[in-house]
């Protein structure tokens, strides 16, 4: 007996799926599981099915909803002139947690990444141009990654054309953040995007 | 639309009860399952379900088994005549991968832990007593913590009325350690237990 009884070894392959979970904490999840009561692996079980059965994507924003629209576009107090523009669905609670952004979604599903085959037909691109019109801003709120970078400046250039207006994240200090601390490449984006003190 | 939909909610929470799974892991986690194919959703909550359903706990050592009694002590190769006490059915295979111990095992099913309210009758200690017999060797390898070792006295305690010989894991410098970076109990123990180079 050098391996794992076969139903074990099933449940930590299937931990190790998932992302920042190595084989180690999935061997810990899983004796977890085998050493608590049924309830808890009956619950999560049924919590993972649950999940993928009421969970389905706004048919506007692709934002998670259960129903056809999210509560999101169904909102009317919601300002529809202004897209924010983001890779996944988890980056609108980011925004929403705030409460500084008091208009609506666009889930791409991804960033422009050549190498693993994503391109612009692969993200939700041309349902975000048949959403705007010329009156609107588009907020892009991609990462601060290369991809996200090359993803938000392909989109300018797309939506250019439109003559719609374009916006971004501003690039500067965390909050908090010590000046001893922040890489250069941000230190140069908050000298050239200073603001004047009024 | 602070808060996600409830079935996502209550996935991040069967999650966040794992153990070193925060908040933050169990929504990624949550938000893997949701964009991951619906296989994906079934194959989880399946694997988790079959574990509970086939697993069980060996008669005879309490170890995992998919029988009554686990491979192990089927095993008529295994040296019946040492017993090596481990607190949980994982540490078994920490043993196993080594090959470097053929005897028998015996899960205790936790340590001693008054203040958790885990005395000796919640442990499977009165099975380890009715299994030996004064021609065994029991090697007690509970973990170097402090209730490990409180359960290891009290353990060596009991089998010294057995008249059977107690063992435990020798404790020293762990393999491609530096000396710099051991503890200093560690090297107590190292220098107590020092052996003769031969």
């Amino acid at each position: 007996m050098n391996s794992f009884p076969e139903s074990l070894n099933n449940l930590i392959d299937e931990f190790s799926r998932f992302p920042g979970i190595g084989k180690k904490t999935a061997q810990r999840m899983a004796f977890y599981v085998l050493n608590s009561s049924t309830n808890l692996a009956n619950d999560l079980s049924q919590a993972v099915l649950d999940l993928k059965s009421k969970i389905r994507f706004c048919e506007k924003c692709f934002g998670i909803s259960e129903d056809t629209y999210c509560s999101i576009c169904l909102d009317s107090k919601r300002d529809i002139n202004i897209i924010c523009v983001v890779e996944n669905p988890a980056d609108i609670y980011t925004f929403e947690k705030t409460s500084a952004f008091r208009g609506v979604y666009h889930v791409l599903g991804g960033v422009l990444s050549p190498l693993d085959g994503i391109g612009p037909d692969v993200l939700n691109i041309g349902s975000l141009l048949s959403r705007i019109s010329s009156s609107n801003e588009v907020l892009i709120a991609t990462n601060a990654t290369i991809e996200g970078e090359a993803t938000c400046l392909y989109l300018a250039n797309l939506l250019e054309e439109k003559s719609v207006k374009v916006t971004r994240l501003a690039r500067g200090l965390p909050i908090g953040g010590d000046l001893e601390f922040v890489d250069e490449a941000t230190i140069m984006r908050a000298i050239e995007d200073r603001s004047e003190i009024q």
